[in-house]
């Protein structure tokens, strides 16, 4: 068994509404200095294979496919 | 200034609609061996502060009040 933790987060430049909102809100309960916040998704995810490398083959392709929008996405994988 | 990432998760034991949702989809792309797959969320903050400890605090407390559900939700805060 392989356990894994993708990150996909916005590319540097692209408009990030949410987390602007996320901004805001923590101004509102008056949280100071927060000067910018973006927000990402994670998934943890665990792949019935001990193969490590054709685990993180898989988990790029995946990525590619699903998890991340790669127009304006990064996305990053960690294998435990 | 702080940089920073704090890592939302569902705790263990709380049902993950969408990461069911996403474990489909992945085998209906022919993904095989994905045993389980849970999604959260992640946000990268900037803080005007240059007081590691002082902003550690505040960001925990920011996940207390906002960033995390703590009903059902983990959460991580690391520095950079």
């Amino acid at each position: 068994m392989v356990k894994a933790r993708v990150t996909v987060t916005l590319k540097n430049g692209v408009l990030d509404p949410q987390g602007k909102a996320i901004g805001a809100a923590l101004a509102s309960l008056d949280f100071e200095g927060v000067e910018n916040v973006r927000q990402g998704k994670v998934f943890d995810l665990e792949l019935a294979t001990d193969d490590r490398q054709a685990a993180k083959d898989e988990l790029n392709a995946m990525c590619e496919k699903l998890l991340a929008n790669t127009v304006i996405e990064d996305y990053t994988v960690e294998i435990e």
